[in-house]
């Protein structure tokens, strides 16, 4: 692409670095940006520098933070003695956003990968293990995905948290809201019938 | 969507302001940003700033351009006498890129369109009669997309230029390099049967 102008060269240079966004998409925005109110871009560009100075990650669950502790943490209506264990923020902001959920989290930063090179030193699963102890924690409820790092790593803290007295439980697999039999695969259609349900149990969840 | 970080709520409000950006999009790019090194952050937040206050527009075509006077038109090399009249920026860049024009731009800033409450004198018309006027212009393209808009826009510059000894021309349409006759549209395929070349300038244009 040949630009009669370095600043906005610059520009389309700088965005199509962030993933999904390629130089035609870059142009876009920036031709967006020209025809903004420059208020309104130094809002944007403000933005952007205080996320990355001024981020913190909680001392306790390692969520994306403003301060020491995040603001689920912090929060005494919720419950600390039941520990959710996911993978990134992502899916902290995913489960957050059900509202069926009044327990803490502990964000692992990643999953065990060895081919990608990942350990368990890598991530924060000591930190886990030290906080159910001095949490006293009751109810450790897995939502990995559902893949052989979700599983590898799973497997890797329950071993390691030996014959500790809580409950340990893994969001259930199964059929989707609003899928088709039809078109499930076999591994989930196989899990959702050895694991099916009493129907009292959905009457009441749906009522 | 809930966030445990008001610094990354406010990232995501803020870049889903723009264009073809939803929510989800937003999250993604910022929670990305999150793991990018701070130097790289700010670079991008520089850049934003930078082209949205620095920036001018070309006194001569109204291009985007970092100087009184774009890189086009200070070009020595490049044909004064020949104009290429063209909706926008964007338009500038598609045809820079075919490398195929050595002529210079006249960005009009938009098309007449009555319904949408733009007329002639909310473009840069009367700037390119002035410029044909003033700098011996000997031919003038019009590269307008081809529909209601920009019919009307070049049927009015070229009354308003009345009887003036220039050469005034069209990018041709037809169908495209690639393209098959049998989805053609009507429209198309009747203006590139009254406007067929003869076949050895055809065969010109390939060696």
């Amino acid at each position: 692409m040949s630009f009669s102008s370095s600043l906005l060269e610059r520009v389309v240079q700088e965005l199509s670095r962030l993933p999904g966004i390629g130089k035609k998409t870059a142009l876009r925005l920036a031709l967006h940006l020209v025809n903004t109110p420059a208020g309104e871009v130094q809002q944007l560009s403000d933005a952007l520098t205080a996320l990355r100075n001024e981020m913190k990650f909680c001392k306790t669950c390692h969520n994306i933070s403003d301060q020491e502790l995040c603001n689920i943490c912090n929060n005494p209506m919720r419950k600390k003695q039941v520990i959710c264990v996911v993978e990134s923020i992502r899916d902290v902001i995913a489960i957050e956003n059900t509202q069926q959920y009044s327990g803490s989290y502990h964000v692992l930063g990643g999953l065990i990968s060895p081919l990608d090179g990942i350990g368990p030193d890598q991530l924060k699963i000591d930190a886990l293990v030290e906080r159910i102890e001095t949490e006293e924690t009751e109810e450790l409820i897995f939502a990995l995905n559902p893949n052989i790092q979700g599983d590898t790593t799973l497997f890797y803290i329950h071993k390691k948290l030996g014959d500790k007295k809580i409950t340990i439980s893994t969001i259930s697999r199964g059929i989707s809201f609003g899928g088709e039999l039809e078109y499930a695969d076999e591994m989930t259609l196989a899990r959702s019938i050895q694991n099916r349900q009493p129907v009292t149990q959905y009457v009441g969840m749906r009522g």
